[in-house]
């Protein structure tokens, strides 16, 4: 084994065929998924400059153990960090467009591999010391975050108590005499439990906390919290801190624990912008304040964005993979083709191309109106609040499910080579499912969607104004009319699939409530219909905007050749969303075989159509090989040559003979001569 | 930090009180599914003699680099073997119930933490070698590799060739002059990837390569190789050999690549009980077997099994710890209730149970017949191959599917929890989803089944005979009759939804026949119907088979209280598999609004009845804790005791202070003030 690289500096020619036969061009593909031709080279200018010197072994560090994974991701995330400051200092000094904007965007998470564990003081500490700290505070503590002179996490969940806020147990009791707080974690189910960076990389934290006092509870408070010495970084007297030990992803980002015990801190490091505590004990109130509600709204809209990334680079490994991979003949004595000709795995790839346009379409809208809602907020306006709630809710939830189980028929799709750490697909994964949890599990989301939709429904029956995207609701009472299969009316049938599942809900919830059932219980009763009603109100959702955007598309005019491709995203999302919900579907409508087996043919045909672009439209991703980490997936298709030569790195390989066969095996096998 | 544990050494109390208020004897349960108190006894015997001595920090190997958990592995599966053996010869000398039968099963798996480089030895190899070996290789190398005095492993797959068996590229040339073989690899894609133990574990292996005689190609044989020294175990000349690096899954196994270049073996390498070369190199057909064909039948109802038995591992931890879990009040107010009382973590919860105890039922019916099939064989009598090969494919799909899904699903029902590797669900998923791909990748086995109900069709319509589980195929062109809801209508409604889908698919078929296109090119264009059909047909097996076990239980009177356990576990599976389908049964049957209501209604009645006996059931599984490895699902229910000492143990934990901090973290924050 020679240190050369096996690796041909051709592109694999099945692959360049693909490029070739291409009917529209890649770059207006690339330009438009990244918001226009100048995003995308900026996107592309940081790229080049991030990835310019990466460390060729990075992609090494699965081997390591959980420690030594530990220690990459922070000499990774230290060094990205300067790189990002830098840049920024370079194209646009005093901005935050580069830093530290883009220090958890995916577009650069290719430096930093093993993970960021200073992710959240940047997505969030930072964001949450302007928000909710005085300009006392943000000057004294909060300056120093944000300029990374110290480091400092979120610590708000804990080991018993996730999404229920008031449960927590943390506790923060007001000392009038010495003027502090006394922090203390009474339970084991109270110690703080996940906040990244927490381990071993803060030495403070924002805790979330009751507050008390004079034992008379004041709500869940913020409090700004040193928990080790910034010389020597170790714990402070009553902090119990450390790492919560390996997760299935997120190896690198050092999720922690703490434990307080009679921590005492200034009453001025609760974080008083809004309610406030004076020395003498009396408490102000924070005024009713949506923004923190809003603020979920804005995360959850990044979510989906992220959810569509995923599956999109999921899509271009498994796309890539495809059309490398030769297998099985379809007719016999002829070569095996490449895998992509057969149907079946058109069937697994295609459509998961479309979700990940149809999530980056719907995030891009919804991020649009998050936008036009800051402004009528700050005009004092809060009409569209509950709706935006609830379609990022929706969005968050499907978004995050969806890109999951997609990359997991990804990389099903690509065989037992998708096992492999070195195809990447298991890290977008693990990557994904996370987002299922985070943020607001998605099964507590979907719910308060549900309940949404019945506070909806009730203004359908009395009468009452809708918002926008629940207007269709009104529209399920009369006849559905005509079945003519066109992409309105097959949005249509999606939106009334929602409207009857929400009546139906609605009326098993007014019989419970009739039979005697409080509130609470009937929602609880009614809970797996909630969901359902929930998940097809997004669904529909997703579609009509995927519908309006295209239209919107054709009314630019633009590039016939690419609309045509986007057309048949559209179609084939279309057409498979209503088939994956014809049940619901032909509660209210009776279809004709011929019907039904028209839309069979219509998904039939798509495929086929998408097949000679599909390359191609991954290409218009635009993801880097470094991005994408994967043997599978990289751009010059050598498929082989990179699984053997990631192979070949294996830390196991480096010596011929491991210990264990001395130690082990060779005395067993000896012993059974 | 103390060394000593925090676990008390009592039963949560939560937990207890639903062990208190189930409706049947747990050993009831055990005893069932273990096939009866005998069975139960002898595997709770051979768990107690593994796991007497268990070393504490096993659980601690993910922690670990890959070479470290490799050198585990090898440790760890040298002392199973010693044990089981051992316990064989003190339990029944000269039988194999033992040893080396359950060196691959789930039951010893506790004590093989990081994974059995040599299961495919026993699994694979030595049934291989008692097969494909004439008397006298058996007695020269077959009897070493089943006395591990040698180690051995089975190549088959190829890094670009994997199903499709006559694509191999590797080659064993005829040398007349010295009889021998001469095998290579002749490229990149030819290389052998993916056996077990290859890497760095086996000695020796079966070799699967395309015979050539004169350069005239004979087809696929087996030949027996040695690839290492048996002293220095260092690879032999022209052996390219090594470990093909980190999975999601499978960390210890040691999954290996091998590279041949001119090896030279004897003639008499070749496996010959079959298919012979003579010495003057005249080549003997091997007479057309089924027996290989059969072979994979036991394998697939094995994964089956073994997906009931990961599914039901699963679905005890996420009960577990639903129960102890506390969340989100139902009424304002009242405490968080545990979190099983929310109907929506019931509906995440007992389909799973449902669904880990119909893949039971199937499995143990298909080995049932598997074993009457195999007397039939040794008769001359082949005729029921064809349908129990179909089972077999179907079984293996749907089972290693839902498992995956199934656990991925009660991965998320634990939340944040649910991700940490000390959940062991993480692990269970990779475990369950590998199986998606090996011994027949699942898109691959049900386009087979597929195939397999097109010839059944046609069968139909020119009135031929069925076998017994495509018999309902002819019922489906009458009318369905009138929909009652009763169990055998549902599993009707099943089979007809098989049905028609199978006369679509094949209508869909005949037409691109008579359009012109090759029979195989119009299989591959029927694909996607293909794949829908076989699926309908699978789920009313299993569905069927889950009925007539319910009812054989029932005649066999036995315990009131545990039958109407069993009642509500099948009413579920059923209730709910109609309405996962209801898509395709609506295509055949108007149901009113209030038959399709009434089967929810029903499906939330079921989990109500389930709810109150969920913990017993999963207890009745009789998973000892060290099997489960998961701090959520331990008998005693300590769940944060036990994350939180899980957590202690990680060694990130061992110093306060990690390197990187001096080293990256701390001169930065410092630069920055």
């Amino acid at each position: 084994m020679s240190g050369k690289s096996l690796i041909p500096a051709t592109v694999n020619p099945d692959l360049q065929k693909e490029r070739n036969a291409a009917s529209f061009k890649v770059e207006d593909f690339a330009s438009w998924w990244h918001g226009g031709a100048e995003k995308l080279k900026f996107k592309r200018d940081v790229e080049n400059y991030m990835f310019q010197d990466l460390k060729e072994d990075a992609d090494l560090f699965l081997y390591k153990s959980h420690k030594d994974i530990y220690e990459q991701s922070i000499m990774e995330s230290i060094e990205a960090a300067k790189k990002l400051r830098k840049l920024q200092e370079e194209r646009n000094p005093g901005g935050d467009d580069i830093w530290p904007t883009l220090y958890s965007s995916i577009h650069v998470a290719g430096a930093m591999k093993a993970g960021n564990p200073f992710g959240v003081q940047f997505a969030m500490v930072v964001k949450a010391l302007k928000q909710q700290s005085t300009d006392e505070q943000y000057e004294e503590f909060g300056k120093r975050v944000a300029n990374f002179e110290i480091s400092a996490t979120y610590a708000q969940t804990e080991l018993g108590h996730g999404t229920f806020l008031r449960g927590l147990e943390t506790r923060a009791d007001y000392d009038r005499k010495t003027d502090e707080f006394i922090l203390n974690t009474p339970t084991i189910s109270a110690y703080k439990w996940w906040p990244g960076g927490l381990g071993h990389s803060s030495n403070y934290c924002i805790v979330v906390a009751q507050l008390y006092i004079d034992n008379d509870p004041k709500g869940v408070q913020m409090f700004f919290v040193q928990v080790r010495d910034e010389e020597t970084h170790m714990p402070l007297p009553g902090i119990d801190i450390g790492d919560i030990g390996k997760k299935m992803g997120f190896y690198g980002v050092n999720n922690g624990f703490l434990g307080l015990k009679n921590v005492r801190i200034p009453r001025t490091r609760m974080l008083m912008r809004n309610a406030k505590v004076h020395p003498d004990g009396t408490f102000v109130k924070s005024p009713a304040s949506v923004l923190t509600y809003f603020a979920m709204v804005y995360v959850r809209c990044l979510i989906a964005s992220n959810a569509s990334t995923l599956i999109s680079m999921a899509a271009t490994i498994a796309t890539r993979y495809s059309a490398v991979r030769r297998q099985s003949p379809i007719n016999p004595n002829e070569p095996e083709p490449q895998i992509i000709d057969h149907v079946t795995q058109q069937m697994k790839l295609f459509p998961e191309i479309a979700t990940g346009v149809a999530y980056r379409l719907a995030s891009n809208y919804l991020m649009s109106l998050y936008v036009l809602t800051s402004k009528e907020i700050e005009g004092g306006e809060y009409g569209r609040l509950p709706e935006m709630h609830a379609m990022a809710c929706s969005l968050k939830a499907l978004s995050s499910y969806d890109s999951t189980n997609g990359i997991e028929r990804l990389r099903l799709a690509c065989g037992g080579h998708g096992y492999l750490t070195s195809a990447n697909l298991g890290n977008l994964f693990v990557g994904a499912t996370a987002s299922c949890t985070y943020e607001g599990e998605n099964t507590v989301l979907l719910l308060q969607v549900g309940r949404y939709l019945m506070k909806s429904w009730r203004n359908v029956i009395s009468g009452k104004p809708l918002a926008p995207t629940t207007a269709y609701l009104a529209e399920a009472n009369k006849d559905f009319g005509n079945w003519t299969g066109s992409w309105e009316n097959l949005v249509k049938a999606l939106q009334f699939s929602a409207a009857r599942k929400t009546r139906t809900a609605y009326e098993s919830l007014s019989q419970r409530l009739k039979s005697g059932q409080t509130e609470h219980e009937a929602a609880n009763n009614t809970g797996i219909e909630f969901i359902q009603a929930a998940e097809l109100h997004g669904r529909a959702f997703i579609a009509d905007t995927f519908l309006k955007q295209f239209r919107s598309l054709q009314a630019n005019s633009g590039s016939v050749s690419f609309n045509k491709v986007i057309e048949n995203l559209l179609e084939l999302f279309l057409v498979q969303t209503v088939l994956k919900f014809m049940g619901d579907i032909l509660m209210f409508k009776r279809l004709t075989p011929i019907e039904i087996s028209s839309l069979q043919t219509r998904l039939e045909e798509v495929l086929t159509k998408i097949r000679p672009d599909a390359v191609a439209i991954c290409d218009g991703f635009d993801y880097r090989d470094c991005t994408l980490a994967s043997t599978l997936g990289s751009y010059d298709g050598n498929v082989y040559e990179r699984l053997f030569e990631a192979a070949k790195k294996s830390p196991l390989n480096q010596q011929p003979v491991p210990k264990s066969f001395h130690e082990h095996l060779k005395p067993f096998m000896k012993s059974n001569l």
